[in-house]
């Protein structure tokens, strides 16, 4: 098969108008007048962030909800993706296909059709980046800057799964992993296969959020970050952080629990909302089925200094802040 | 070194205003009002694209320039990039450093700003993927598909140096390399290291093209996509095409020339002026120091048959008519 061929019968059927039919040198993008255009790529490595023996479909879904997911926490809608596939020689026309098709399911969902790519092979790992267009009304991004002192700190969904997911999915289990019930280890796996960006919020979040970012190098370390970004500090009450019954039933163990607060890969939204939009914030996302729930305050203080309080009233810390690849 | 100490470090000085100082999850970009934009991306390999020892300033400048490329073909200005770099553990903060200042350079040069990145590591070669925005006015651009019968077909620079230029530079050279002199060897590897993108040329074929690409996969298979895109034939003069000197000194042996038509790497604009516009076209080429020859015509036939003439005369076929990875 040449490169022309495997465009042709895989990508050209997910592709969207942007790209020409994937016949083009480029793509050619009309951007909605008054936007601004949010722009984010993120790669995955076969072996970093994927198992290569994992389902190609679970491995589609991560390369482009990963994407999605900071295009969520901005307030942007998706206007179009681009593929960079490195695709060593074992990949059959089988995985190929399902890959491919999985893609273009999620464009469809996300309404992020693909918009043009590169195919290479490589002599090493299977690696996929991805870069995603979003668009907001002009000025209406949410920055990772924006938190004030005063705002309540809300995240979505529950944290941790992700990270315990890993631990379960990977090639030696630790012993915590054998207490989960069959239903728990599969949710904690399909948590950190395939994220759930909160796409359904991000008009919500430009609505009502001063500051928001997605949480993918783990809530502690995140929360540093976004609180550094906006020059505040901050209160997390650890009592507060949502956590799944599957994730509840394992971290009664101090690791564990450390795991599911720094491990990242969560793709839950962390924002700043003030209070006079605290209620609204909440309803809305109720409407949209997305959980929220408030789980501390910014405050003034050391830029970045981040106070989490544990279940006995005291500050915690932690031994590992957030994932990092060097 | 974390994640954020290489970006702030290597990254951050190379960035435009769009990339929000590389500390948010996302870029923030305004396209200028009545432009839409050329969107591509290309992803080179170590040990595929370029050879792991080569210059980081080399590698750096090839993987932005083979996208400038794209843009400059379609008529397009560019507006900025997003990088992605998956790094093996062995590089260096030196080769770091050399790499993000080439970068750097060439982003002024080429007035296309860093808009945003990722950085992760691989346990695999060397990967550089770069998605690069341009601009066109709206409905400017200049598509593969839009060659008509009667029109000239022209080529910029010369053809067939970095084909070479990659024999030269490899492990084992072969022996008609030993009989090119040393500046003619280091001029060809240094086609090979560093495409120069005809950037200057992007609104000269906007204004005086059918149609357009760059040269990147070799003279005849790309001739041959262009007219399959535009539903046209096409006759080429081989004895017309464009020759550097060093390239001249060696195509005499049959292999050798083969090479030069069919090996790609260019990154030259091949396109497709009405007669109308030629010498305006040829010009306004000359009054930006870019040399453009006619090498050819696009006639009535079937789609994508293109004749190369040799210089006896008589039709020529090819092995390979382009490169393919796969």
């Amino acid at each position: 098969m040449t490169e022309d061929d495997l465009i042709a019968r895989f990508f050209a059927p997910i592709a969207g108008p942007a790209a020409l039919g994937l016949k083009d040198d480029t793509a050619l993008y009309a951007p909605p007048a008054g936007h601004e255009l949010v722009l984010t790529v993120d790669a995955v490595v076969a072996g970093v962030h994927f198992f290569a023996d994992d389902p190609p479909e679970a491995i589609a879904r991560k390369a482009l909800r990963v994407n999605i997911s900071d295009l969520a926490a901005k307030g942007s809608e998706p206007q179009g993706f681009l593929l960079t596939l490195a695709l060593p020689s074992a990949y059959s026309a089988d995985w190929l296909g399902r890959f491919a098709s999985a893609l273009g399911e999620d464009a469809k969902t996300y309404r992020c059709p693909l918009m043009g790519g590169d195919t290479v092979s490589t002599p090493g790992p299977l690696m996929i980046s991805i870069t995603v267009l979003g668009s907001v009304p002009a000025g209406a991004m949410v920055k990772r800057t924006g938190a004030e002192a005063g705002d309540i700190l809300f995240v979505t969904g529950t944290i941790g799964d992700a990270a315990l997911g890993l631990f379960v999915h990977g090639k030696s289990p630790p012993s915590w992993a054998t207490q989960l019930s069959g239903p728990h280890r599969e949710f904690l796996i399909s948590r950190y296969l395939e994220p759930q960006p909160r796409l359904a919020l991000a008009p919500i979040v430009r609505a009502c959020a001063n500051g928001a970012m997605d949480i993918s190098d783990g809530l502690v370390g995140d929360a540093t970050k976004m609180m550094r970004a906006s020059g505040f500090a901050a209160r997390v009450d650890l009592a507060r952080v949502p956590f799944s019954d599957a994730t509840k039933a394992v971290i009664s163990q101090p690791e564990v629990f450390e795991s599911a607060i720094t491990g990242g890969d969560d793709y839950e939204i962390l924002c700043a909302v003030p209070p006079s939009h605290a209620m609204v914030f909440e309803q809305l996302a109720l409407k949209e089925g997305v959980a929220v729930t408030r789980i501390g305050e910014v405050i003034d203080g050391v830029a970045g200094s981040v106070t989490f309080i544990g279940v006995d009233g005291k500050p915690r810390t932690f031994a590992r802040g957030s994932y990092s690849h060097f």
